[in-house]
């Protein structure tokens, strides 16, 4: 995590982003960023509803952006990945 | 589809979905709300990037809504799903 306040969502147990994201507002942040690219921007969105259902009522969707990253492998060819971005707050 | 200029993703390949949107859009529609459940959420983001990036440049995600479905299960048991829903326009 290079970005304050900022979860990257990865191929781990859903649970430890969950736990990522309470643990920033927790902390005292009041806006918290949830990344995901790829295949994972499911676990992403899980991880939204489990903070909301489970932890954290008030918990509001701020806002939701997609966008297109280009990566290069290693042969040197561009791929495309979608990439997901919410932005989470503290809510009520 | 039970729902006018709603498309549901599902197991089909990815184009199978921007197709349908492309279909809507240039069937008149001004708006078009593709729904995802669960582990195809990623798919309808990419679908989302497809459209805009190869077939409509001007086209606008207005709003990503994401909820939590109540599901029951063969056993009677309830499971609960991720369910998202992006509002898209044709934009400019």
């Amino acid at each position: 995590m290079t970005e304050e306040n900022t979860v990257y969502v990865g191929q781990k147990n859903v649970m430890s982003y969950v736990l990522a994201v309470v643990t920033q507002f927790n902390n005292g942040a009041s806006e918290v960023n949830l990344k995901a690219r790829g295949k994972v921007i499911s676990r992403a969105a899980d991880v939204t509803q489990i903070v909301k259902n489970r932890f954290m009522p008030s918990m509001q969707i701020k806002d939701v952006r997609v966008s297109t990253e280009e990566l290069q492998n290693e042969e040197g060819t561009m791929s495309r990945v979608t990439c997901m971005h919410f932005i989470l707050t503290r809510g009520a």
